[in-house]
């Protein structure tokens, strides 16, 4: 029969997520003028006229992307919306409709699924998107969740990634390091469960990191704060993977270098207190935990005076020219290489 | 921990693919005006003020959808991308992007991948599609196919499938049937293979049907020769599921009863011929079989004469009002009811 095998062999590991999606899609050729943006933002430019519809499509896996030992279905479906949603408001566009593709085996009951859609459906009518379609099927072993989420924005209101120029100010909303503490927390009730499972879960008073790994919500009030400010940010991205990374994609997409300050970087109390409690630098969990899904973005230097008392608006660094490196200054004021070291899903085989 | 256990437990094959999508969506508010058409046709329909813009969604799951030991995974990637280019087609849309979604296991190697996405590409380039974006990420066991594709017509121009009328002839093009068998050629061989692994498998002389399972090509064609001829369907549907399957869809989504001609549906010689050896009526295979990706439409009877000579074309029936029902006139002159038995993958559990 058909021999899939190849004399030469090439672990996925090797080349990491990011990696690989650069070795699959390298030298593709476009048709269509209407193509904006393909490979390479939060979401992909489609040129209508005086509007561009933004398409964003995410993949989200049993046992690589969720446990479902430790998160209930709703909230899967929730968030599983939730991440879409956020790539398009990462790219300064309303989001509008969405496609939900789900694949499960036979583990799962009608009523398990009615359940995940019940989440869906709830960040559906709190982001005013409407389902317009999708494809639902069996699998031989697990869950899959594949969201397609379509966007408007005038055209010349999208944000891109590769945009930032230099001395712009780098901003973040909200706390970051949460949402990673919250799955910290989880899998240590895990483990306690599976060693006893008459034990119950400790996990009173850390409603703050749960709720940021089990609900995130998109940023759409911080666009919303910006417009009102004056502000249009020069480049933006959402927070999935960990500041890090997140800040590497901004800075080498624009071909510059940039400084974060470590004491500027937003962590929650409770965030700060759970991650002692772990032995855990906070300042790590906000680098490369990630899910936390605020909002990085740069500022015209300009729009200081707009920016700097904004509430939930964090000034956490500024571009500099690509010679200059991306670098974290620490507290103590050393200058520590910034790398990206945040989920890769392809490490996890 | 979480309990995602349910009192009530109803098996997802109870309700059957269309039953679950149906149950899962209904009561769908939408807050856009913009949403024209949402879950219940081949794409969603997103008004931009001329033009619409259409977008479809399909998975294809390892062990469900496809076989990796008779599928390459060239002809996989070309036919995962070509089954939604497919959906815009039956809108009579022109498909323009496409994101695309894998989650593979570490069984996969890059060069393996790269055969998929050549496959993907391959596509593209013959369809003119631009690939825009996507997600890859690993998956604990096997292969996962997320395909969106974009697409845009003139509003005026979109073809749904609950518009056909009474009275309408039914039309389809190509020939049926062709896919299904050799489906069944690649499942015989996988049996003799696995019973004696040096036995040569028996597929010459039948490329024609192998190449309709394995490359299947999306009709733009049938559109363009439409057009020349003048003729705008009334509805349209392509055949993913069988013959039987879509033409209820046509038949119930409008209002309608239907009948089909047994001796007017195309069935190539290879086709029958090979039916023949399965002991196989090869009207049951363009019945129930699907894949064939075919267009199934209705055009007003006043078309009759400019599409009754368009070469590849075919008139296999006609459109009555709902109380005369939905049935097939076998040669022989009787009436049997049309029942959906199609590719139900809800049931592969």
């Amino acid at each position: 029969m058909t021999d899939n095998t190849n004399p030469q062999r090439t672990e996925l590991s090797a080349l990491g997520e990011f990696g690989l999606i650069s070795h699959l899609t390298t030298g593709l050729k476009t048709f269509h003028k209407s193509t904006l943006k393909g490979v390479g933002d939060d979401a992909a430019v489609i040129d209508n006229g005086d509007e561009v519809t933004l398409v964003s499509k995410d993949l989200l896996v049993e046992g690589v992307h969720f446990d479902l030992t430790y998160t209930p279905l709703r909230h899967l479906g929730y968030k599983a919306a939730v991440v879409n949603i956020s790539d398009i408001v990462a790219m300064n566009g309303t989001p509008t409709q969405m496609l939900v593709g789900i694949s499960v085996s036979n583990r799962f009951s009608v009523e398990a699924l009615d359940e995940l859609y019940a989440g869906i459906r709830l960040a559906c009518e709190r982001y005013k998107v409407d389902l317009v379609g999708g494809d639902t099927t069996s699998s031989v072993s697990g869950l899959f969740l594949s969201i397609t989420v379509i966007g408007r924005a005038k055209k010349e209101e999208v944000v891109y990634r590769n945009t930032a120029r230099e001395h712009d100010l780098i901003c973040v909303s909200g706390d970051l390091g949460g949402a990673y503490i919250g799955l910290l927390l989880l899998e240590r009730e895990k483990q306690v469960y599976k060693a006893n499972p008459q034990m119950q879960p400790e996990l009173e008073g850390n409603d703050y990191v749960l709720e940021r790994q089990l609900k995130p919500e998109a940023r759409v009030d911080v666009l919303e704060k910006l417009r009102l400010a004056g502000i249009k940010p020069t480049a933006m991205i959402d927070i999935s993977d960990g500041l890090a990374s997140e800040v590497l994609h901004i800075a080498k997409d624009s071909g510059l270098g940039c400084r974060i300050y470590e004491n500027k970087i937003p962590i929650d109390v409770v965030t700060a207190d759970i991650a002692a409690e772990f032995k855990l630098d906070p300042t790590t969990a906000a680098m490369n935990g990630g899910e936390d899904y605020e909002l990085l973005f740069t500022v015209d230097v300009n729009d200081f005076e707009k920016v700097k008392d904004l509430k939930g608006i964090h000034i956490i660094g500024h571009m500099l020219e690509k010679a200059e490196g991306e670098y974290l200054i620490s507290n103590g004021g050393s200058l520590y290489p910034i790398e990206a070291q945040g989920f890769d899903h392809m490490k996890v085989d």
